[in-house]
């Protein structure tokens, strides 16, 4: 056959050169597994089929020529060569539907197991960092204006808590995309025998899909991903949001390594890697929506777009996501603090006035009148061009507000601020004790769960090849 | 305070609109419990604040005036008018940040479980409607061509198949969203005591969420909706290419009261509900981006953008999903098939012949030969002007392939072809059976869950509004 | 005709409702314009349609009854009521198709209207901003760094010249959008005689679309709306970006009624105006995904997605790209900017350093070793803990490089740093002078064109009520 | 300076290989415009400047090493190898920022000339086959169903008109694009002498950005690429949508090089070509949406997200629109119709009903009593089983309707339902014959236009190279 020029160079060789570069050990094992499948069932010269493709490990599929379509007919081709009734056993039963829809489950788990792995990796070190910058007193923001005194280390609980939740998102896709497509043939199965249950076993799947049309037809499993993935990207550009601003005002900045100079300003020291990690995630959104609109209003059945079509964008958000992730992982666990600037700003701002009402609200029991002296006491110092820390009972009660002697100073101070938040998830030591301990031992969980899929990952591979006994 | 015109107008009117329209009994159930949390720790005029939220059960807020700025601050106001002390009680380690995520979360998980139950209702619909069709032949197409025979009730389990992953999504969204930030107060908890466990558990929450900060800050409930509406969304637009393509071909139509006539043209009786569902869907999926674009690259913390801002595009994305699936389901529910159509199109169709290589390949051990001899006998009948089904076993004797009598009618028979697809989740009666009944046992255990939760909630309301004792 | 209860709820009314509250004025002037059409080609009765439209000027459509359908319908059986030959007449060579485009088209180019002159409103607020702040020193950061200062008034010319292309995209989509579609009655035109011209004409239009099947069929002019919508959310987004971290700084403040306080921190004074900026652009480029895909692989012809369906999420696109654009502009309009902070922030920072190494190119002509220079320099001030501002000629001898007395203080002043910067479009007085002269010419321009429309508009419709004569 | 692994693997050595593999004559010519630019001020040492640019014109960039950080100072040592004075003089009043920013448009401008050439290619194609297709008769379709009918023809050239208006999107995106940044170095300009107005001339801009600041912070013209691009690739995946249904029901089929079979089905022959093209649009709306995202909410400054990291989506976005446009363009000239099959079809419909009701109008003046009758004829003709085509003027005064002898058969034939109508812009062949001469004209001044930019930019490469005097 002599394809059409465009048709060659726009879709059959790259196509095959995605293929050959990121398939072709799944598209090994896929069709290891269909012919132990056909030697399950007893279909004849399947035993060859097995040998056949198994010899073909460490077979190096040339550049592409217009003779060979794509990567299935290639190996298809060097399997006729080497055994023809091998090659023919091993096509009774398949289809590139199924075969396909295998491969590219297997590709997708691989390279979700790997973002699950990073992301443990990531929250490993925000733990640790956290743990670190325990004392480490923070402004909090709301609206953009500041608000009340945290630590930094309350702060960096507060994204671990987060993405434990993307973690969980990223290991219910795997249960839901770790199915078996194969057996489902065309998209009807076969009126040869198939024993799904069997080549789903040696593949490491969880089981097979329920119905065969379902099989080769659907990409939710995709969109899923695309949604999982989203979420975290956007949580995790929240975060690089305040990184950059900190980075931006000298609280923190990278180390050698991650920054980068300038070929005109000479005083330049740029935090790229977090600015770079910022636009990863902005491009795995987009990358998400081709993923999405490749699958929007096509037909609910075996087509290319959903298939052989999706693997690029898919590709893509993998790669961004993962290369985000490790940046900020990174940059955070090289990280040089200015601790005295934290501190420093903290006590010099006006963040403390809510435990001022608060101890107002003690005494009167009254929060809504304790709100309105404490801002009251504050347009007074300003209006004196005093800041906030230098307010004593006396300026209380030249309000007319009578409180025990140093509740005012008591009460503005960060630290004891921090202290008195012992709310459960708070940021007192004691909540947050609590808080490391339970989050440890999720974290700890996750990365088991992640080291048992790849366990059983790898001993499906090395089964299939031969390499071990089943 | 004066508000600016342009603020008032963009800003604060349609939030209190939207507010009173949608949020008034979240915010009243929201604000008892945490009344009753007050209560519990002991907060003087607690009980006041108890009465006096209960007491406005059947309040009627007025339409905007600028005096009022907000829902929450008009509450508040009734409050005080009525029991100053009860005002002031609630106040007291309480913020709108805390308060607003809680009445949102309160509020997207009534919408989320709303989906839900439709979405099951939609799988019901199709489980009968397969039962009902799961004779009627169907020419399953891929890549747009007519590829293989099954049943109409083999595709329709595939879809709800699929739809099962859809509901398995929508239940995850529900447990990670359904945890309470209530007693977050403004990001750090509060020096006031505060039991979170118990205003959770008021509340029907599955328990506080474990960081303050995290708390009032984290969107990414909102983009888990966004991506599992998404997710769902996309596989019934695929769906509704296959109804419209049918009904365009006259096989299916829909009931009396879902069909639009045309102002001039008189033949005209447009499928316009599956028209309208499928625009329902498109348009779900640009507002989750909406949700998507409002949470990216905002500062971690507690902002407007995955707040107060958030609940318009999140109510399209809901409203548009339902009206989607609802105008799914009853096209479904009132559907008119025109069997025989179905039936006669297959069996003048090519679409047996895999089955024919099927048989050969059984005979011969070679599927390659057998796919190629199919293929010639086909070439060889359209030369000849003849249809597929005109074949027999002379014809291929004379492409010099010798079958047993009868092979060749045998093996192009659609039904036989069918009955012969025995694969685990094939279209023959015997998966079909299988699939039947685990499909019902499923889709009676996700029913089941959602009726748990109907029934929790409730009992939830019921309490906080005093109905019920604890 | 009896509607299913959930097509009547999820489709029916809330499309009469729509229609009844935005497009009544639009479906007037558009069926009185094909009356006059019908009564220039001779149609019998046509007088009688042109009066009885003219008649329902100041009809207000019921509340929506089952009986109605959609407004059409109910115009038509008004219409028929007084008139049952008008109303024959009337709907001679008309369809909803071409109606409902030409009401579509008539409602969009209103909304661009509207909103290119609130953009040019804006540009306005930034010229008068950008003068009034044109020797306030602003330092310019590039990747999250400190890099060389500017004027205040130089950043937003900078943002002021963006917005003029946005200003001349909204124009050109205007050009594009504003042809009739009136006439091509279903999809083919009519067998009866039609003036397309002159109904285009009567409506203002530019013309007549040149294809009848395209008339009815296309979106694009949806997606083009789309596309300038979210191009100039996008850079405002960034203004945005801006704007807020200088309001966190402290370094400008917004005007009361602009801003918002807290419920639990009594010293807060949020700049919630240009927050909810923020999520309006947010919100609309996710408004504007739902166009692209209520657009994307459906049929290229007459349905509902590009039509009836698409007007919810167009209208919120307008709507919350407005609301953005006006309180953004009030925002700035009313903005307090701190000056002194602006200025000394500058003098303290090594912003300058460019400067000093373009001094010393000069002088050597090598700028690479020059560059080097700059920053060894600033190497040895970091090290001895002074400022870049007190650097001499005496610290450059020391690293071994001579120069003439008083480069270095020279050079590192920012207010010189500004005015050698000279270059077309640079932030030195003279430029900032070409500029201001240009950009108020183009804006005045600009503005003439939109009074222009607005003015065209307002006389169609008088002369198709009736109000003036033709 | 030593990278860290990751930043290396993931930022560095991608940029560098993309800038290699796509950027290097980009660079080249930039920094030649510059060079030059130098030697018109008077720089010394401008002329070795421009010299050794012009040395490196077939310089091969090697393979990454950490070293070079990137291709910029790749150049910029190998320049200062042989020539440092020349280097240093070539560094003067350059930055990357402008130099990026420079290239990155210069790139751009190709990537949307060629596509527009593509687009003029496709435009030619259809205006072409649907001259071809003048008098074939195709069912057109609204709400889907069938609703009139109009030939092939007139369909192609609706598609064709839209297409022009994504012409003149696309130039105009060009026309806004094409200016320089370069001169603005790092954002404020230089206090070197610079003519921004010459280096623009030089590169075949079309003058200066006007602002320094605007000119390496905007991304405006990428977003409204993205725009430019989604809005045509829509309006294609809908042209795709009825391809592909036509290929499914036979009426056409694509030339062998451009389908594929089935390793399974030996009956297929798929229209892949079609297929994938629709996936090339989708996938160009979710990189598109990439390039939105990169600039969402980010600063309004100098940074790598609309810069160096958005140059792989933006490469992605063009690359599969021009594949999308290719694949299509291919497939129609070589489309095989079966004419037959679409005038059977017609003749069997009831499409043509409209014309029975506009003749009835027409001798009754009233359409709403005619679209009645014609109704109630074809209830009737149904009731007895009979298709519309066999109504005779009896079965209309069955009705009591009296018609002049042959008004039914004649109304009803498909040819002269089109032939009557020669409304503007219809698909009778006066109103087809005025389009063609119109769409003919229009196409070829917009060819012209693309190839004197192709001229335009050719000439301005040629003489920076030094292979052309100015």
């Amino acid at each position: 056959m002599k394809w059409h020029p465009v048709y060659l160079s726009a879709v059959l060789e790259p196509d095959y050169a995605y293929a050959r570069a990121h398939l072709l050990p799944q598209f090994l094992d896929a069709l290891t597994a269909h012919a132990l499948g056909r030697l399950r069932v007893g279909t004849r010269h399947a035993q060859e089929a097995v040998n056949g493709i198994r010899a073909l490990q460490h077979f190096q599929p040339p550049v592409y020529d217009a003779g060979m379509e794509d990567l299935f007919f290639l190996l298809d081709r060097e399997l006729a060569a080497a055994s023809p009734l091998g090659a023919g056993a091993l096509r009774t039963a398949l289809s590139r539907n199924d075969l396909d829809m295998t491969v590219y489950r297997l590709s997708a788990r691989a390279s979700l197991l790997r973002a699950a792995q990073e992301l443990s990796d990531l929250r490993r070190t925000l733990l640790t960092l956290a743990a670190a910058e325990s004392t480490t007193i923070m402004i909090a923001y709301s609206h953009h204006q500041p608000a009340q005194p945290i630590t930094l280390g309350h702060y960096l609980a507060a994204v671990e808590n987060g993405l434990s939740r993307d973690s969980a998102r990223l290991h219910a896709a795997m249960n839901r995309l770790n199915r078996s497509p194969l057996g489902a043939v065309a998209l009807a199965g076969s009126s040869h025998a198939l024993d799904r249950d069997y080549t789903a076993q040696l593949l490491a799947f969880d089981g097979p899909i329920e119905n065969t049309y379902d099989a080769v037809s659907t990409g939710d499993w995709q969109l899923e991903i695309a949604g999982a993935v989203s979420t975290c990207a956007v949580t995790l550009s929240r975060v690089l949001y305040d990184l950059l601003n900190w980075a931006s005002q000298g609280l923190l900045s990278l180390a050698d390594g991650l920054v980068q100079g300038s070929s005109v300003m000479p005083q330049k020291r740029n935090p790229v890697a977090l600015e770079h990690a910022r636009t990863r995630f902005s491009k795995a959104l987009g990358y998400a929506q081709a993923v999405v609109y490749s699958n929007h209003n096509t037909p609910f059945g075996d087509i290319n777009d959903p298939g052989t079509d999706i693997q690029e964008p898919l590709h893509l958000l993998w790669q961004d996501f993962s290369q985000g992730v490790r940046l900020l992982d990174v940059s955070l666990a090289n990280l040089y603090i200015e601790r005295d600037l934290w501190n420093t700003q903290a006590e010099h701002s006006d963040v403390t006035l809510t435990e001022l009402a608060d101890t107002l609200a003690r005494q009167s029991g009254d929060f809504r009148a304790a709100h309105d002296s404490a801002q009251k006491l504050l347009g007074s110092l300003r209006a004196q061009g005093r800041e906030l820390r230098s307010a004593t009972d006396d300026d209380l009660k030249a309000l007319g507000i009578d409180v025990p002697a140093g509740t005012v100073q008591d009460a503005l101070n960060p630290r004891s601020f921090i202290e008195r938040r012992t709310t459960f998830g708070g940021p007192a030591p004691a909540p947050m004790q609590v808080y490391f301990t339970q989050a440890t031992a999720r974290l700890e969980h996750d990365t088991q769960t992640e080291r048992t899929w790849k366990e059983r990952f790898a001993a499906s591979r090395a089964l299939l090849r031969g390499d071990t006994l089943p």
